[in-house]
């Protein structure tokens, strides 16, 4: 059997344009960047919720079919009835519920999953526009930090000098939390990149030292919607990233008044949300 | 106040040596690696399992905390009446469990998690050894494949060509499935390599092409145990990875007779586990 190889970026938008600030070492400009799209998917099995997943959209189906599968609830195609999304016009979200309906024994599938589950989600409620749930729960950030741009390389050289076992295996995520002058108060290392965020508000917790309103963070790899979850509940104003933010994080970070910058390298970076926390005068006038 | 930064590798073995057969365009040699660990923590409330998280050992009393402050169980250190790893010194997770107890209403947290929280595990049963809880249901994968070590560079020079979105935003993973010729099959994008991996094999199980004795697949990034997982159930003998394995991952691969090949980049690859799968005497003889 012949085939063309099935490429395709997802059906949806796989990337939105939004605005920046790039900063560069001799130069600063307005510009526009491409994220790539973060949104919550809920699977529904029987009409009943079973869990929310965040994810870029595009081919829902095959990522539902291929997730139950991973899970053992079903082993074939011939094992599902019904896999499709959801139309409901009215309704918000309804381009993100993928309904499921099984041909064998739904008990038996719920309680498969229970006990072996997989999914990773910081949603709020099912269902919900996530970032409204959180919202109305988390008030934005007030933290009148005035940051120089500067700052961002400190923050990025401080973090390669302490990534001890990154250097040996490559297969660490960092964090580390910064006070407003650069100062580098607690760095960790983890397989996953909310571990090391957990265990960096964790160890400030322990300390007695919550909340985290005159600091920044920076995250190795990509910020997420879930890091800036984290950072917000710490109430973290300032978000710094060596890759590239998602769509869903810097909605986030507009909503929650907070600062996000991401592709921290080699003296730039570029700022998402809250640049009115950098000082960009002071390089524009150099 | 003047603080030290808190800088440390985790407590534990953040990365353990494991031997591997490392693969460039003009050489070919064993030699030894040192790869992330990765293990499962179990939390515990009041004496009941709560999550299974994938994280790196040490520092995990942090973990904990910070987790439960993300998802807002905790606000304080005043919240928390213990905190402690379980000690039992005959089990064999004991090191792999934190107990929690709460000074306040222990059901409103409950409540609050169950709604809020969608666990990210990909553990069999909480506080059982992973790979045991798997290998008993999953056995290993048989296929006798013989590949040249060439087809490493194929699949990496594939991969390249269709991560379109990925180049617009660089933050995109991929997943690709390729024949055993070396051809892809189908590719996706996702902002979660799980959720690339899903829909690879969602893909092909719609298209009711299930096993995946035969195939290859390549990841962007690195190769957690969870993929391997995914890929184990697909019965997909050969993993390749663009980044670093866990030592999860590699454990995985071998109690499964997989084939894991990671940092496929310029040419070159190490191999982690099943090498028996690829034909390294003709680089060898080259």
């Amino acid at each position: 059997m012949t085939l063309e190889p099935e490429i395709r970026a997802p059906n949806g938008a796989a990337a939105v344009k939004h605005p920046i600030v790039r900063v560069r070492e001799d130069d600063i400009a307005r510009a526009d960047d491409h994220v790539a799209v973060e949104e919550p998917l809920e699977i529904r099995l029987g009409g009943h919720s079973l869990a929310v997943t965040m994810r870029t959209p595009g081919d829902d189906e095959e990522l539902v079919a291929g997730f139950l599968h991973s899970e053992r609830v079903i082993r074939s195609a011939e094992d599902l009835d019904v896999l499709a999304p959801y139309r409901a016009d009215g309704e918000p979200n309804a381009g993100n519920v993928i309904n499921v309906l099984l041909k064998g024994n739904i008990e038996a599938a719920r309680e498969r999953l229970r006990r072996n589950f997989v999914t990773a989600s910081s949603c709020g409620l099912c269902g919900k526009v996530t970032i409204e749930a959180i919202q109305a729960d988390l008030p934005p950030v007030t933290a009148d930090l005035r940051l120089p741009a500067a700052i961002f390389s400190v923050l990025e050289r401080a973090m390669g000098r302490a990534q001890a076992t990154f250097e040996r295996t490559g297969g660490l995520h960092a964090a580390g939390l910064f006070d407003a002058d650069g100062r580098l108060l607690v760095l960790r290392e983890d397989i996953g990149r909310h571990n090391a965020v957990d265990k960096v508000v964790g160890h400030m917790l322990l300390a007695r030292r919550l909340p985290l309103d005159r600091h920044l963070l920076m995250v190795s790899g990509r910020a997420s919607f879930e890091i800036m979850q984290k950072a917000l509940t710490a109430r973290i104003p300032v978000v710094a990233a060596v890759s590239a933010p998602s769509s869903m994080a810097v909605e986030m970070a507009i909503a929650a008044d907070m600062t996000l910058v991401g592709f921290v390298r080699g003296g730039g970076f570029n700022v998402y949300a809250g640049a009115g926390r950098i000082a960009l005068e002071r390089v524009l006038g150099a």
